[in-house]
């Protein structure tokens, strides 16, 4: 038996066991949230749940939203191609949005 | 009377007096169906013409999310306000999505 260190970040409680991921994830919610706030406001209409899926869903692709800004945005297109990691950013939208 | 040169972005027809004004919105246009087609593919059940209004809604935007992206999420919360230009960005989505 052991002490050991874990981290937390307070947005969901999610646990870690070291500091960087929970760091990536803390920074992973704080821009998602950004993105959810930026649909409510500009994306008039939009339910809570669905600009909440699609917040997360952008950030957890960010550096491919980089990409495809700066003039690659086909990089968007073949996201999740041949990629099992990728598939686990599908996301169920709500059937009440 | 004179002939004037024309420029036609044939994705909507849109026609501009410069070819630089639309080689922008020919390249804004092409962001927005990217982000629209990585939508539908990734925001199960979005409906067709939200995923249109958000990809161009995040096309118009880039440079904020460029800038959020790389650390300053705030950027999207900032947008609009006490910016007139902005407010163009409010975009209706569908009551039917």
């Amino acid at each position: 038996m052991a002490v050991v260190a874990m981290w937390k970040c307070d947005r969901d409680d999610s646990m870690f066991d070291n500091k960087k991921d929970a760091d990536a994830y803390d920074k992973m919610l704080e821009l998602a949230e950004s993105f959810t706030q930026f649909l409510e406001k500009h994306a008039a209409g939009i339910s809570e749940q669905d600009a909440e899926t699609i917040g997360l869903l952008l950030s957890k692709n960010k550096e491919q939203l980089i990409a495809a800004c700066k003039g690659k945005p086909e990089v968007l297109l073949s996201l999740g191609e041949g990629d099992s990691e990728a598939d686990s950013n599908v996301t169920e939208l709500s059937a009440a949005g």
